[in-house]
C-alpha cells in the first residue's frame, strides 16, 4: 500500500502523457462490456474493440461502457482519440498512483478515485483505481481488476422500470460513485471489531510486542484509508462546485449525499485514530503495570527472606560465648519469630500501602 | 455509539432513496400526535394515519405533527408524498446515522440533529435522532423513541397566552431546537462530576487497569459527544446565514442564542477532554510513583540487610584461627553492630537524599 | 470555575427569556449608582429605583449607569422596558455564565465579558461577568458583586477637565473595557512568578504528587483563563468591524489599543501553557531520575555484599578435607580479601560507566 | 542541510541587491550551454560569455539558455543587464538558500525551487537550487552544479518531432519543473525502503542508541524535505493563478499535473512522518520491554534461592537442642524441599501471571 | 523575557495615553541624531531637542531621526506635537512591551518591532524594540538602547553615490527593517550551534537534570523568538497590502524580499523547535537505557551468585547424616560447580538474550 505511492518513480524521466501501465499487474486478462439504455430499450454486451462501442454514439441512449483491466493500451488510446480525450487524462487512467480527484473539460468530465477491496487479512486493505470519465451520454468506467463490484448497480438498472433509465448519464455516475463509497462502510464495521478486539485483548492478557505490532499496523491502515478517503472529499465539493451542464441541478442533491457519506466516513476513521492513539496509551501503561507486579512479587520476597536469613545467619555464628545457643527452647522460639515476623510485615506493608 | 456508526453497510448496494429504518429497533411501536394552534384557539390529538392530518392544511394555523417511533414506514411515505418532499430527505429521516445538518428546498427546510439521553451508566451516553420537516404552517418532528422529550414545550404552548401562539413555525422549530441542546447542559454537569470524582480518586488512591479503562471510557464518551454536538455548529450557522424566507427575520436573535449555547457546549467538551488527557498524565506519573515506593523499600531491606547477613556469615566461617570467636564481649559487641549499623545507613541514606 | 459553566443546565426546560438569576449568590445586596457627566457639570448619585434614572434621558449629557448584584430583577426588567432592550439580552445579563460578545442593535449595543478576580488561592481564579448597555447617551454597567472595580475610573472622570467629558458614551465604553482587560496583566503577573517558583522547586527538590497536583490546577487555571480571554478577541473584532453610529471613527483608534492588549494576554497565556507543558516533562524525568538513584543504591550494595557473602559462606561448610581452615594466616588473608574486593569492584564500575 | 539555512547570516550588513554567491563552494567550475530550437530547426551550443547569446534574440525560436555553477557573478549580471532583470532577482538566483517562490514580473517569469539530489549516505539528503526565468522565447536555467540532470530532457526535444518544439517557453518551463519534482519520487522510494527496515530492526533485535539515532536523522530528513516541497504547492498553485500571458492557457493542464504531483509527494512524506513517530512509539516501548525481561531475571533467581538460602541458612545454626539434626533421614528430606520449593514456586507464580 | 511581557501590568489603572516609559531602564542616557540627505547633499548632527529638527521640515530631502533611549519623554511629546502624531502611538513607543504591528494613518505610517541582541550567555536572548514614524520626508527611530546597530546603514547612506539617496523615505524604512531581520540569522547560527552541540552530548554522555535544564532554557527562547517573529510576517503582510501613498510602487519589491527573509527566519525557528522536541525524546530514552544497564548490573549479580550461596549454605548445614561432608574430593569438586555454574549461567543469559 504504502509502497505503491513510490511506484511513480518508474516513470521517471519519461515523456509527459506517454501511455505506459504503471501500478500492479492486473490479475486477469481484461474485460469490455457495455450497458445502453433508454427508458424504452436495454442492451447489453461484451465487445472486443472500441470499433464495436462508436455505433452508440449515434443512439439517444445512456451507454456506460465499463473497461476493466488496464492492459490494452491500445483500446484507452483508441478511446482517447475518438472522444477527444486529453492525452494527460489517459496517462492518468494508466497510473493508477493518482489521488482522488474531478477535472472539468468542455464536453467531459474526468473522475478518478479508490475502492476499497478486501486485504489479505484483518490488518490491511487493498484498493482498486476507478477512473470515470462522463460524456453526454457516454460514462467510462476504468478499473484494475476483472471483478463483480458493479454488478448490483447493474442489476437494479436491468431490472429499473423507467426512472432510473429515465436519467442522465449524470445520475448513472452518482450511482456508480455511491456504490464505491459505500464499500467503505463495510470495511469500517470490520476495521472496529478489530480495534475493539484489540482493545479488549489488551485490557485483559499480557502486552506483547505483537500487540504493538498490531496497533502500528492498524495505524498505517487507518492512515492509508485517510489519505484516500480524504481527497474524495474535495472532490465532492468540487463536483457540486461545477457548472458544468453534465451535471444537471435535480442530481445535485444526490450527489450531497453521497458527499455526506464521505464525510461520515471521515469522521469514523478519525474515531479510530483516536481510539488507536488510545491503545498505545493501554499498552504502554499495561508494560508499566506489568513490572509493578513484578517488582511486588520481588520485593515480597526479598524484604522477607532478607532479615530472616540474616537470623538465622546470626545463631550460625561460632562464637564461644553465646548463651541463647545452651537454652532448651532457643530453637522452637526461633521458629516462632520465622513465622510471626514475615506475618508482622506483610501486616506493616498492606498498612503502609507499599505494596 | 461507535457501532452505531458503521450499521449503514447493512444499506451498501440497495438503491439510493429506498425506504428502510436502519438503525436501532424503536422501543415501542411508535406514535402520531399533533398539536394545532392560533392565538385563538388549540388543538390537540393523537392519529393512526396521515388523512387525519390533511385536513390542518387548510387552516392558518401553525400545525406541529411528532412522528415517534420510525416503523411506520408508509405513513412516513405518505408525508414525503402529500408534502412534496424528496425522497432522499425521507431515507435520512429513517436512516438514524445521520451527522447533524441543514438543508434548505424551496417550500420547507430539513433540519436533523442528535438529541442526548442518558446513558446505561456513567460513562456513556445513548443519541436519538431527531428530524424536523419545517413548513409555512407545519412542523413535522420525527423521533426515535416514545418519550417525554418535548412534554415540557408542549405544556408551554398550551398555557401560552398568546404571544408563542401568535409566531410562525420558525419560532416552534426554535423551540425544539433550544429543548434537544440544552439537553447537553444535564450531561455535562454529571460528565464534570464523573470527571472530577475521577481525578480526586486518581490523586489519592492506587493507580489501577481499572482507572485507564475508565479514563478511556470517557474519552469516547467525550469524542462522541463533540462528534455529534460539532457539526450543530454549523448547522446554525447554516440556519443564520439562510434566506428562506420560511425564517423571519426576528427570529434570528433566538436562534443566535442557541448557537450560543452550541459553542458554550462545545467549548465545555473541549475543556473536559483537555482534563482527561491531564488524568491520564497523572495516572502515568502515579505509576511511576508507585514504582518509586515499592523500589524503596526494596533497596531500604536489601541494603540494610545485606551487610548484616555477610557480617553474621564472617563470624560463621570455621576458619581454626579466629581470636575473636574466643572473645568473652565479641558476641554481645556484634550486638550493637547489629543495631548502630542500620541505624548509621538510614541516617545517612536520608542526608544523601537517596532514600 | 469548571463548575460555574454547567449551571445553566438549571435553566433548561424553561421559557426561552425568562428572566432568573443563573449563576453564584451574589456576596451583597446590591447597588444602583449612577454618574452623569457633561464637560461643564457632573453629578454622582446612588438610587433605589429606575424612575430616579428616566430624568437623565431628556439631558443632553453622558450618563453611565452602574447596577451592582443582578438579585433585583425587577430593576433590570423595568430598564428593559424603558430603553427598549430585547428580552434575551436582559436574559443574557442575569446568566452569568455567558461567553464574551458583542452584539449590535438598532439603537444600542450589547456587550458582555468577564473579569478577572483575585482567587482563593494561587492556583485559583475567580471570574465577574459584567455586561455593557451601550446607548446613545447612556452606559449600563450590570456586575455580579459590588466591589471597587470601577473606582479609579470614576475619579478619572471627576478629576478630568474637559477631555474625558467632552466625548461620547463610546469612549467611556472603550475606556471600561480598557479597566477590565487590563486586570488579566496583574493576574499574569502573579502566575508567572507561579510559574518560576514551581519550575525552580521541581528542578531542584523531590517530585511529589503535590507537585503534579499543583501543575494540573496551574493547567485549569490557565484553560480558563484562555476560555474566558480568546472571545474577548473576537468581540474587539466585531466592535472594529461594526458599522453602528454608536461607534465614532476617532474612537476606533482606542479600541484597536485594547485589541492589541488582548492580544498580548493571549500570547503571554499561551507562553504559560508552554510552560507548564515544560514543567510536566521535568517533573516525568525527575521521577525517572530518582528512580535511577535510588536503583543505583541498590546495585551498589547488592553487587558489593552478595560476593563476600558467598565468599564467608564457603569458609562455613563444614566438610571434613578443607585445608584453608587450618592455615594460620587465612583469616587475616580473607579479610584483605573482604576490603580490597569492594573497592575493585567501585572502580571498575566506575570505569565502564555502570554506575 | 539544516545548517544551510543559516548562512544568510553571512550576508547580515550587506548592500541590498549586491551580487555575492552566499552558499557552497560548486563542484566544478561552471557551464553555459544553449539549446535554441523550434519545429524546422535545432542548435546546441556551449559558450563563455553572454554576448554569444544575444544573437538568438533575433530569432523566432526558443531559447534554453542554462547556467551551471553560480561563480561567474559577470555573467549574471550582465544576462540581468541584458534581459532587464531586477537586481533582488539575480540576487536571489545567487543565493542559494531561497524558499521555492513564484514571481511575476512583467516581461518575466522567475521561479526558483530545490532539486534533491542523493545523500552522501542513506540518511542524508542533497538540495541543489535550480531558478528559472521565463521569457516569451528565452527560460533561463540557473543551477548550482555542473551535472547531468537535464540530459533526458534535452534528448527528448533533440529528438522530438515537431510536438514539443513547436510549443512555448512555458511548456519548457514545465518540462523542467516536471524533471525537478518527479526526482522526489526516486528520494521517496528509498526513504520508504530505509524507514521499512528500521521498523522491521526494532520489531526483532534490541533497541539500541544507534536506532534512536538515525530515526532522529530520519526525522530531520523528512523535515528537510518537506520543507522545501511544501512551498512549492504555493509556487505551482502561484503559476495556475497568474494571469501573466507568458503561460498559455493549454500549458495549465500541465502545470496541473505537476502540481498533483507535489500533492502527492506531500501526501507520501507526510506517511513518512507518521510512521517515524510510530518507530519512536516502538523504540520506546522496545526499552521497556527489554527492561521487563531483565527484571524478570531478577525476580525468578532471587524469589527462588532467597527462600531455599534461609532454609540451610537454619539448619547452619549452632543451638544444642535442635531434634532435627540428629535424624537420619532429615537431610534427604531436605533436598527433597530443595528440589521441590521452586517447581512449586513457578507454578504459583505462572498461574498468577506473575512472570 | 518572560517577565517582561507582564510588567504592563505596571500601567494598569492608568489614563489611556499617559505618556510614561514601561519597561527596562535604558543603559544610557539617550542621544538624538539627524541624518538628512538628498542625491546632491548630506548633513549629519547630534541635538539636544527637537527644535533643531524642525528646520529639515522645510526642506526637499529625507531626514533621518532616530532617538536612542527613551526617558526623554519631553523630546517625544513635542515630536508628537509638531508632526501630528497620536496620543496612542507616542504611548506605544514608550511602552517597551508592544507586539510587532504596522499602523497607518493620514500622513504617517507606525511600525514597532523587536531586535535581537545578543543575550547573557548562549541560552538566552535580548530584544531591543524600535519603533519607526514614517512620514512624507521624515523617517523618526525610536531605540531603547544607544547602541551601533544601525551604524553600517548610516556608512551605506554617506558613501551611497546617487542611487540609495535619490529614494524616498520607504526605501530608508525598508532599508532600517532590512538590518533589523537580518540580525535574526545571527542568532540562529548561534543558536543551531547550540542545539547541535547539546544533541551530540546527549547522544554521547550520560542524561543529567542539566541537560533538561537546557533544553528547557532553549525551548523558551525559541518560543521567545517565534513570539517576536511572528507577527512581523503579519506586519510586512499589512505593508504590501497598505495602499498608503507613502509607499512606492517600486518599493514593494523590496519589502517581498524582507517578507521572504521573515519566513525563512520563521520556518527556521520551528525547525529548531522540532529538533528539541527531539532532544527531549533522546533524553527520556537515555533515562531508561542507563536504568537498564544498572539493571543488569545488579541482575548479574545476583543471579549468579545468590546461587553460589545457597549452594554454600547447604554444606553449612550442621546434619549428622551428611555424606558428602566426609568424601575427600567433595570440596574441592564443589570448586568446580562454583566456577563452572556462573560461565553457564552467562552462557545460558546471553543465548536467551536475557542479558
Amino acid at each position: 500500500m504504502t509502497n505503491s505511492l513510490q511506484k511513480p518513480s518508474q516513470k521517471s524521466g519519461m515523456r509527459p502523457g506517454s501511455l505506459v501501465h504503471v501500478g500492479r499487474v492486473p490479475k486477469s486478462g481484461g474485460r469490455l462490456t457495455v450497458l445502453d439504455y433508454s427508458p424504452e430499450q436495454l442492451e447489453q454486451a461484451e465487445f472486443e474493440s472500441i470499433d464495436d462501442i462508436l455505433k452508440y454514439r449515434d443512439r439517444d441512449t445512456i451507454t456506460w461502457v465499463m473497461v476493466e483491466g488496464l492492459t490494452n493500451i491500445a483500446l484507452i488510446e483508441s478511446i482517447g482519440r475518438n472522444f477527444g480525450i486529453h492525452d494527460l487524462v489517459l496517462e492518468d487512467i494508466l497510473n493508477t498512483h493518482q489521488r482522488a480527484k474531478f477535472e472539468e473539460y468542455d464536453d467531459h468530465l474526468f473522475i478518478v478515485l479508490k475502492c476499497l477491496l478486501p486485504g489479505d487479512d484483518r490488518y490491511s486493505l487493498n484498493y482498486e483505481q476507478v477512473s470515470l470519465l462522463v460524456l453526454k451520454k457516454f460514462v467510462f468506467v476504468f478499473k484494475e481488476n476483472v471483478d463483480a463490484l458493479f454488478e448490483p448497480l447493474r442489476q437494479r438498472i436491468v431490472s429499473s422500470r423507467g426512472r432510473f433509465r429515465s436519467l442522465g448519464s449524470d445520475y448513472l455516475t452518482y450511482a456508480i460513485l455511491d456504490t464505491i463509497i459505500d464499500r467503505n462502510f463495510v470495511a469500517l464495521d470490520a476495521l472496529d471489531e478489530t480495534v475493539t478486539e484489540l482493545e479488549d485483548s489488551l485490557l485483559v492478557l499480557e502486552p506483547t510486542r505483537e500487540a504493538l505490532y498490531r496497533i502500528q499496523r492498524l495505524k498505517k491502515l487507518i492512515i492509508g484509508m485517510r489519505r484516500h478517503v480524504s481527497p474524495v472529499r474535495e472532490l465532492m465539493a468540487a463536483m457540486l462546485r461545477s457548472e458544468s451542464d453534465l451535471i444537471e441541478q435535480r442530481t445535485h442533491i444526490y450527489l450531497r449525499d453521497v458527499s455526506d457519506h464521505v464525510t461520515r466516513v471521515i469522521e469514523s476513521i478519525e474515531l479510530n485514530r483516536d481510539t488507536l492513539t488510545g491503545l498505545l496509551d493501554i499498552y504502554l501503561s499495561s508494560i508499566n503495570n506489568k513490572m509493578n507486579q513484578i517488582m511486588k512479587v520481588l520485593t515480597v520476597f526479598a524484604s522477607i527472606f532478607i532479615p530472616l536469613t540474616f537470623i538465622a545467619g546470626i545463631y550460625g555464628m561460632n562464637f564461644e560465648h553465646m548463651p541463647e545457643l545452651h537454652w532448651k527452647w532457643a530453637y522452637p522460639l526461633l521458629w516462632a519469630v520465622f513465622i510471626m515476623l514475615p506475618v508482622a510485615l506483610l501486616i506493616f506493608f498492606r498498612k503502609k500501602k507499599w505494596l
